[in-house]
C-alpha cells in the first residue's frame, strides 16, 4: 500500500475511535452537570461496555499493522512521523492489559466516582475506602501488564508526563521544600493581608454574569465552548470545536470561582488553539498533563493574579457587586487575591503553598506504590502530612482526604504534573514577558495577543511535541524549576515583606 | 439452545444497542440544549457513523435468528412472545434498508436540522428546501426497501402508528371537518375571550420558578429526569431512570411554557412508569407515537386546562406574577387557557383549532408521497390550506412552513399522530372519570392518584400492546373518535354559548 492510503486508512481508524470518544465524552459530561442520579447506574453499565468497545479499538492488531508500517514508511513528513510514534508508544501501553481487566477496572472507576460524590458530601471516608482500596488494587494489576523496562510508580508518572519519574519529582519538590518552605513559615509569622471582602456574600447569578465579563475579556469563544456548573471544576475538549469548561460558585466565596474559570479557560484555549490540521489526529487529545496544566496555572496565576488584568476588569466586579466591594480598590482586590495562607483545599490553594498540597499527594502516592504505606492508615497519613507541611489538621474527611476527585477516577500519578506545569508556566512566562509588555497588552484589552503568542509557541502543535522538546521550541532552554521558585520567592517576598 | 438462555442472549444484544442509544440519545440531548455551534460538523459526522454502528446491530443476522427461534418457542411467556413479535416486525422493516443508504439519510437527517434551526432564525425557506426535498427523496428512495403488503404514505403512517393508514386517517379527519369546523367559525364570530394578560411581560427567571411549582405538584420525579430549556419543546427517555423533558421560556407568554412542561411531562411520566422489568426491553422505547401523544395530550389538555388543576397552582402563580396578574382571578385564568382563536402557530394553537393545523400537515404529506403536490409550490400550498382552514395567512416562513422541526429530522407521517393521541386521550379520560372523581383529586392535590391509574391502565406497558389492544384493555371499548368530537364540542359550546 502506498503511503498515503496507509495514511488514509489510519485516519479512518482515528475517525472511529473519536467517534466513540465524542458520545462517551459528551455522556460524561452530561453525567456531571445535568443527568439525574437515578439514572447513574443504567448509564455506568452501558459506559462501562462502550470502555470496552474503544478499548477494542484502541488495541485492534489492524491499528498496530498500519502504525507499524507508518512507522517505517520512508516518505511521511516529520510530523505524521511524531504522530505515529507517539500514536505506537501509546499502543504498546494498552496492548498487553486483558480486556476484561479494562473494563472492569472502568466499572470500577464510574461507581467509585459516584460513591466519592457520596461519601463527600456526607463527609464519610469510610463509605469511599473500599472503592479506593479497588482501585489501588486494580491499578497495580494492571501495571503488570505492562511491558516497559519501568517499574511501579515510575510507569504512571511516565503515563502522565512522558519523560518524569520519582528520581526527578523528587528533585523537583525537593527545590520546592527547600526554598519555599522557609518562605511559607516566614510569612506565616509576618502581617496578614485583608482578605474579609472576598467571603462577603455574592449571589449566585451576578457572578454567573461576572464569569461572562471574564470570559468575553479573555476572548473565550462561546460559539466553541460552553460554561457549565459541577461540584469540581473541570474542562472537557469533546473536539477542538468544542472545548467546555465548568465551575462551582460559592455564594461566600468570590474568589473561588473567578480564579477556577480562569484556569479551567487556559485549558480550553489550548485545546480550541490547535492547529486545524492536528485537530483530528492522536496529538489533539494526547497532550501531557504537565504541559496543559502549565497552560491553565499561566492563565490562572501568572495573568490572571497581576494588577493588570484587573484594569478591565475591576470596574465591572464593583459595578456587579457594589456593596461588596464598596471599601475594596483594584489594589486591595489584587493583594487579596494574592494573599498566601497555610489552608487544608487544595483547589482553594494560594499559588505560593499550593504546590505543598501537591507534594502531600505525591509522598503518600509514592508511598502506596512502594508498599511502605499501610492503606488502613491512608487518612492518618493524610492528615499528618497536612500537619507536617502545612501546620494545620483536617477536621474531617471532606477538607481532607475525600476533597479531591482524581483518587475515585483511579488516576495515579496525576496530581504531580500540577506542580510540573506550574513550574514550565513560569519558564513559559519568562520566554513571553520577553517578547511582549503582557502587562500593557492587558491593560489595553488586547488579551488576544498574548493568546496568539501561546498559540505561536505552544498551543497550535498540541501534544506533537514531548514536553522538554515543547519547552525548548516556546523558550529556547531546558526545563529549569529555578524559573518558578524564583518567581514565587520574589513575588511573595515583594508582596509580604516590601522594602 | 434452552429458551432461557435464548432469552438472555437476546437480552445481551440489546443491552449492547441500549448502550449506544444512551449516549447518542444524551449527545443529541446536549447538542440540542448547550452544544456551542461550532462543534456540529465535527459531532454530526461522528453521529452518523455511529447510527450506521446501531443499524448494524439492529440488523444483526444474529439477531435475526435470535428473534425467530424465540418466536417458535413453546416455553416463552406471552409478554415476552409479543416483546419477540414486536421487534421482529421492527427487524423486518429495517432489514433490507442497505446501510449506505440508512448512513446518508442520518448524515442528511443531522444536517438539515442545523439548517432547519438556521433558516427558521433568518426566516429564510430557501434555505431549507433542498434540505427537505433531499429528504423527501431519500425517504421514498428507503421505502423502495421495505417488504409490505403497504404503499408509500401508508407504510410511513403504520411506522408511527401501527394499523393506521389514510383510509382510516381520512375517516378520522372527515369527521373533525364535519363537527368541528362549523363550531370553530361559530366562535369566531362570538365574543372574544380577554386574554390580553397572557401576554404581559413574564421574566423568565420567575417562570423558571414556577415550573418547578407545576412539576412539584404533578410529582414529576426530578431525580429521574431534568427540566432544560431549548428552541422547540421536547421529552428525551435516555432510560426509565432518566426521562427529561425541555421548554422554552417567551418572556412576553406566560402560557406557552407552562402547557409545554405539562405536556412533556406527560411524556416522561409515561417512560417513567413503564414496568420495571419491561424497561429494559424493546417495549419501553418502542410505544407507538399516537399513544403517546395521548398521555401528554391527557395532562396537557384533559387535565391542565381545567379549573380543578388550577386550586393549587393558581395561588402560586398569583404570587410569583403579582403585579401581571392583579386583575385576574382564577376563573379568568382559567377561561384564557382555554380561549379558541384561529393562529399560525401549531405548538401554541388551541385544543379546539388544533387538529386542523395536524390536518394540513397530514394533507400536504400525503400529497408529497402520492405526487399530488409539486415540491416546489409547497410553501404556498402550505399558506394556501392555512386560508383555507384556518382563514390566516402566514406573513412569514417561520410563522409557516418553518415553524416545525418534524419534517427536518425526516419525519413524515408522524404529525396525523398527533391528533389521533388527542383523540386517544378523550377516551381515556371518559375511562377515567368513571373510575375516579378527578376534579375533587386535583384540587386535595393528590395528583399521583392519577398517575397511578395512568400507570395501572396504560403506562406499565411501555409498548407492549398495539393502540388498539391499549385502548380495549385502559377502557373496554374499541377506539372511537366520537369522544373527542363531543368533548369539544361540549366543552366549547359551554364555554362560548353558555346557556
Amino acid at each position: 500500500m502506498e503511503t498515503a492510503e496507509l495514511w488514509k486508512k489510519y485516519q479512518e481508524k482515528m475517525f472511529v475511535i473519536s467517534s466513540y470518544d465524542l458520545v462517551i465524552s459528551t455522556t460524561y459530561f452530561d453525567a456531571d452537570t445535568i443527568a439525574p442520579v437515578k439514572g447513574a447506574d443504567y448509564r455506568n453499565d452501558r459506559l462501562a461496555y462502550l470502555y470496552g468497545e474503544v478499548f477494542s479499538l484502541q488495541t485492534d492488531p489492524e491499528l498496530l499493522e498500519l502504525l507499524e508500517k507508518l512507522n517505517s514508511a520512508e516518505n511521511l513528513d516529520d510530523e505524521k512521523k511524531r504522530i505515529v510514534k507517539w500514536h505506537l508508544e501509546d499502543f504498546n501501553k494498552m496492548r498487553y492489559i486483558p480486556k476484561e481487566l479494562y473494563v472492569e477496572y472502568s466499572q470500577v472507576q464510574l461507581e467509585a466516582n459516584d460513591v466519592w460524590k457520596k461519601a463527600k458530601s456526607e463527609n464519610n471516608y469510610k463509605l469511599f475506602e473500599p472503592y479506593l482500596f479497588r482501585l489501588i488494587e486494580l491499578t497495580k494489576k494492571t501495571l503488570e501488564y505492562r511491558h516497559t523496562d519501568l517499574k511501579g510508580y515510575n510507569i504512571l508518572l511516565d503515563d502522565f508526563e512522558p519523560g518524569m519519574n520519582i528520581e526527578k519529582y523528587d528533585r523537583f519538590f525537593g527545590l520546592i521544600k527547600e526554598r519555599l518552605i522557609p518562605l511559607i513559615k516566614r510569612i506565616s509569622k509576618a502581617e496578614k493581608i485583608d482578605t474579609a471582602f472576598v467571603y462577603d456574600y455574592y449571589p449566585v447569578e451576578q457572578q454567573r454574569k461576572f464569569m461572562k465579563e471574564i470570559l468575553d475579556y479573555m476572548h473565550y469563544d462561546f460559539d466553541a465552548g460552553v460554561l457549565a456548573e459541577t461540584e469540581h471544576p473541570f474542562s472537557n475538549a469533546i473536539s477542538k470545536y468544542d472545548s467546555r469548561i465548568t465551575t462551582h460558585y460559592y455564594e461566600n466565596n468570590l474568589m473561588s470561582s473567578v480564579f477556577s474559570v480562569v484556569h479551567e479557560a487556559g485549558h480550553a484555549t489550548y485545546n480550541n488553539q490547535v492547529r486545524d490540521d492536528l485537530a483530528e489526529t492522536f496529538v489533539f487529545s494526547n497532550i501531557s498533563s504537565g504541559m496543559h496544566e502549565s497552560q491553565s496555572r499561566l492563565m490562572e496565576n501568572y495573568l490572571a493574579r497581576t494588577s493588570a488584568f484587573w484594569d478591565n476588569l475591576f470596574p465591572k466586579v464593583k459595578e456587579l457587586f457594589p456593596e461588596q466591594l464598596k471599601d475594596v480598590d483594584q489594589k486591595k482586590f489584587v493583594r487579596a487575591a494574592n494573599a498566601s495562607e497555610c489552608s487544608l483545599i487544595r483547589t482553594d490553594a494560594d499559588e505560593l503553598t499550593y504546590p505543598l498540597h501537591i507534594l502531600i499527594r505525591y509522598e503518600i502516592e509514592k508511598g502506596i506504590f512502594d508498599g511502605s504505606i499501610d492503606l488502613n492508615d491512608l487518612e492518618n497519613i493524610w492528615n499528618e502530612k497536612y500537619e507536617e507541611y502545612l501546620g494545620i489538621r483536617p477536621s474531617c474527611s471532606s477538607e481532607g482526604i475525600l476533597q479531591d476527585v482524581h483518587w475515585a477516577g483511579g488516576m495515579f500519578g496525576y496530581f504531580p504534573t500540577y506542580a510540573l506545569g506550574s513550574g514550565y508556566a513560569a519558564q513559559f512566562m519568562h520566554a513571553m514577558r520577553k517578547d511582549l509588555d503582557v502587562d500593557q497588552l492587558m491593560h489595553d484589552n488586547k488579551f488576544t495577543v498574548i493568546k496568539d503568542w501561546l498559540r505561536e509557541h505552544i498551543h497550535q502543535y498540541g501534544g506533537l511535541y514531548l514536553p522538554e522538546e515543547q519547552i525548548r521550541i516556546a523558550t529556547g532552554e531546558e526545563f529549569n524549576p529555578e524559573y518558578y521558585v524564583d518567581y514565587l520567592t520574589e513575588k511573595y517576598t515583594s508582596l509580604y515583606f516590601p522594602e
